[in-house]
C-alpha cells in the first residue's frame, strides 16, 4: 500500500468517512451482487478488471466483480479472493488502484474472504516500484503543500492522530503506549518486553549516565522519557504537540513521583530550548518533514553539550518515495518516511557526525503484528467507540503496515551520531550487546510464522 | 590539512618534488637565517605571519621568520615552534597556508622542531570549516575534471599511488600488507591483530558461508581476498587495477595453495561480471569519484544474488569537503572522500537496503599512528629508495592523516547493505559481538597517548 507517488491537492477529509456502516459485515461466506451479470456490458468489466491487476504487478488475487465474474492475473493461481460489492468503488479502482481499493475496503464495498493479510502481503511481493520513482535520489523529490509541517499545520497534522482518545490506543498498544517499533532482542519476547527491550537498547546506545540531562522530541505518551529517568536516573526535558498525550504523560510521572525529574512540555521541536547531554527522539521524525531537517539539525546543534550524544529512530525509506496516499489522508497526515541520504539533511548542516545506523525493518514487521492481533481482540471496543468505517480503516492500516514493513516497503532507522569534534565515544559497539544471553540468527521465518498463522 | 576546497586545475606533478634536498636535515636544533633582520621590511614580515595564523584559526604556534623574528597568535602561549628557512616558501604561505606549509615542509625550506604530530594537531583543532562550504550538502559540490576518474583516468590515478614498489610499503604496512583501517577490537592488540580483526570484522557482518562466491572490488595485495578463503571456505574473485598490487597477490595465493578458490583480475570495477552471494569493498571508493556512485550501484545490483550481503568500507566525511589540495596533488590523485548522504548515491537507486553503518574514524586514527612510527622507523630504507623530498613527503601524508581523524575532519564509514526484497539478514547485530572476551569503554585516551607518547 505504499507505492503511490502523487498526493493531489484536495479537502482535508476530518472525520473517518460518511458512508453509513455496511448492512452486512465480512462473514466466511461472501453473497457478491449477482447484478451486471455477464454479455458485452460483463466482458467489458472483465476486461477493466484485468487491467487493474495489471497495474499492481499482476499478483495471484481472484477478483469477484459486482456483476458476479471471476477474474484474476494470467498464469497466477490465486492465493485469495476480493470481493467487490458496488459498481462506483469498481469504476474507481481504475484510477488510483491501490487508493480506491482501501476506500472500498474501509466504507465496506469491498471485502476480503478470510485473512485480512494475504491480499496486502502478495500486492506489496508483486508491485514494483513506479518507474517515474526509481532513479530520483539524486533529483530529490516533489512535496506536497497539503498537510505542510508549518507550526500550527503540525499541530494539525499530530491532532487528527494522536488526539483520538488515549483509551483508544490503550486497546492495542502495550501498557507502556509506546507507539513505535519495538526490538525483539529475544525472538520470544512479548510485545511488552520487547518495547522495554527497545527503550534500553536506545538508552545504551546514548549512554545515558545518572544526572545527565535529556531532551526528547516527540515523547508520545511520555514512556520512553520515564524510562530514562527512573531506570537510568537521568533528567528529562521531552517535547510533544498533542495535548491528550502531555496530559496522560504528566499524569504518570505524577503518580510516579518522577515529576521533579521529568517534564513534560506541549511544544513544538523548534521551540526546543535548554541544553543537555543526550538528544533523543523515536518516531517524530516521520511528522517533521523533509524540507524541516536543516532546521531540526540546527535546533539539536543548539542544545546539544560538546559531548553530547544523539539518536533518532525513524521509519525510513531504501528510495525516495511519497507516502502511499490513502495512509497520508487518512491516518498520517503530512507524514513522510525518509530515505538515509535525505535524513542526513539533519546533519551534514552542522558537523555532526554520524556514528551508527541500525535499520530494524523486521522488528517493526513484528511489533505491527502484535498490535494487529490486540486489535482484533479487542474490535468490539473500538467499534464502541467509532464507527464502523473506522473500525475497518484502522484494521487495513495496521495489516497493510505489517506487509509493507515485510516486503521493504518501509525501513526502520535507528541513527546515532555525536558533534564532529567530540572523541567522547565508544570504542566499539560491543556495549551495545553485553550482559545480554540473546538467541542468534535469523529468526525472521519463525517469528513470521508464530505471529501470523 | 583537510579544510582546502577548490582544486585549481593545473598539469600533473608525476615526481616527488624538483626541488634538490635542502642542504641541512632536521635536527634538534634549528638555526633559522637571520638574513632579513629587523627594521621596517622585518615589521612587515611579522604582519603577514600574524595574518597567515589568523587564516587557519589562530592556533598555539611559534612561526620563525627566515629573517629569524619569532611570531605567535595573539593570546595563545605556543605549543611548538615552526621555522621557516626560505623566504620564497614565506611568501607564498599568504596565498595557501596549509599547501604551502606541505610544501616547504616536503623540500626543507621550512621545519618543525620537535614532534611533526603537534603543529599538525593544533592546526586541526583550530581550523574552523570554511564557511564557503558550510552548508553545502544540499547543492553538492563542485567537481575537480583533473585526475577525474574515468576507465583510463582511473588507472593513472591508481598507479600512481599504488605502483611506488611493494618494498617499499611492506616498511611500514602489516605483514599482510593491509592499507586500509584497522580494527582494535581489543585496544591491546598490535598492527597486525587488528587488521586480522578488521577482517574478521568485514566477513561476520558479511555472514560468509563456506562454498559461497564473492567478488571484492579494489582488493589491495589481496590480503583480505586470501583471509575469506581461507578463513571462511569462499571463493573470491577479486578486482584491482594496480598491476603491482595484483601481480603480488597472484604470487601469494600460489605460494598459499588458494589460487584454485581466489582469482585475482586486473579490471576495473566498472568491467565486474558474474554473480556473488557478497559484494565486499574495502578502502576502494575514495578512488571511485562521487559522480560515478550510480554506476558502482548499478553494477552491484547486476552482480548480487537476490540474498546476498554487500559491505562498503571508506573514508568519509561528515560535510561536503573536497580533498585537502596538497593530498590530493601529491598523494591521492582523483581522490574523494564522500558524506553518507553522497555514499547513498550507490544505494538509493536500486533498491538496496543500508542495514548497518559503523563509523570506525578514532581507529583509522590509531592505524596510521602504527603505520607512522613503523615509517619512522624504517625511514633510513625509505631514503634509500627515494629522495629526500619523498621521505618528507610521506611523513607528512602519515603525519597530518592522524590529525584528521583525531580531529573529525575524516571519518571512516563501514556500510553494510542487501537487496531490499531480502529478509534474510541477521536478527540483531550481536552476532558481530559474540564469542568474544573484549575490553569495553572508550578507551580512545588510553591508545592516542599509548601510541603517541
Amino acid at each position: 500500500m505504499n507505492a503511490k507517488q502523487s498526493v493531489p491537492s484536495g479537502p482535508h477529509q476530518r472525520n473517518w468517512g460518511a458512508a453509513t456502516p455496511p448492512a452486512n459485515r465480512i462473514g466466511p461466506s461472501l453473497e457478491p451482487d449477482r447484478n451486471g451479470g455477464d454479455g458485452p456490458a460483463g466482458t467489458f468489466d472483465v476486461a477493466i478488471a484485468r487491467r487493474v491487476l495489471r497495474q499492481i504487478g499482476s499478483p495471484p488475487l481472484e477478483l469477484i466483480l459486482p456483476g458476479g465474474q471471476s477474474v484474476t492475473a494470467n498464469g497466477t493461481p490465486p492465493q485469495c479472493r476480493i470481493v467487490i460489492r458496488d459498481r462506483g468503488i469498481y469504476w474507481r479502482l481504475l484510477l488510483d488502484p491501490l487508493y480506491h481499493f482501501a476506500e472500498g475496503y474501509a466504507s465496506g464495498r469491498i471485502d476480503v474472504e478470510g485473512d485480512l493479510l494475504t491480499p496486502l502481503r502478495v500486492v506489496n511481493e508483486y508491485m514494483s516500484i513506479p518507474s517515474a520513482d526509481r532513479p530520483r535520489w539524486f533529483r530529490g523529490r516533489p512535496r506536497s503543500r497539503r498537510n505542510a509541517n508549518t507550526l500550527s499545520g503540525s499541530r494539525e497534522n499530530i491532532h487528527r492522530h494522536y488526539d483520538l482518545g488515549n483509551a483508544f490506543y490503550r486497546l492495542w498498544l502495550d501498557e507502556r503506549m509506546l507507539y513505535t517499533c519495538a526490538y525483539y532482542r529475544e525472538p520470544s519476547m512479548t510485545l511488552e518486553q520487547a518495547q522495554v527491550a527497545k527503550m534500553d537498547h536506545v538508552c545504551r546506545k546514548l549512554q545515558l549516565q545518572p544526572g545527565e540531562q535529556v531532551i526528547e522530541a516527540g515523547c508520545g505518551w511520555g514512556g520512553l522519557a520515564l524510562h530514562m529517568a527512573r531506570q537510568y536516573g537521568v533528567h528529562v526535558r521531552a517535547y510533544n504537540i498533542s495535548a491528550e498525550q502531555v496530559r496522560y504523560a504528566r499524569e504518570l510521572a505524577r503518580q510516579e513521583g518522577l515529576d521533579d525529574r521529568v517534564e513534560f512540555v506541549e511544544d513544538d521541536w523548534r521551540n526546543i530550548t535548554g541544553t543537555c547531554d543526550a538528544f533523543v527522539s523515536v518516531g517524530m521524525l516521520e511528522h517533521v518533514g523533509i524540507e524541516n531537517y536543516p532546521a531540526l539539525g540546527e535546533t539539536i546543534h543548539r542544545v546539544l553539550a560538546p559531548n553530547g550524544r544523539g539518536l533518532i529512530h525513524t521509519i525510513g525509506r531504501n528510495y525516495p518515495l511519497q507516502l502511499d496516499r490513502w495512509i497520508e489522508r487518512k491516518i498520517f497526515p503530512g507524514a513522510a518516511p525518509p530515505t538515509l541520504s535525505e535524513m542526513m539533511g539533519i546533519f551534514e548542516g552542522q558537523d555532526f557526525s554520524v556514528l551508527d545506523v541500525e535499520n530494524l525493518r523486521l522488528h517493526y514487521a513484528v511489533t505491527l503484528m502484535d498490535w494487529f492481533n490486540r486489535y482484533e481482540q479487542n474490535v468490539d471496543a473500538v467499534r464502541e467507540m467509532f464507527d464502523e468505517n473506522f473500525v475497518r480503516t484502522w484494521r487495513l492500516y495496521l495489516a497493510s503496515s505489517i506487509a509493507a514493513f515485510e516486503y521493504g516497503w518501509l525501513q526502520l532507522f535507528q541513527v546515532v551520531f555525536a558533534p564532529g569534534a567530540s572523541n567522547n565515544n565508544p570504542w566499539t559497539r560491543d556495549y551495545q550487546y553485553r550482559d545480554d544471553d540473546v538467541p542468534r540468527g535469523a529468526v525472521w521465518e519463525r517469528l513470521r510464522h508464530e505471529r501470523t498463522r
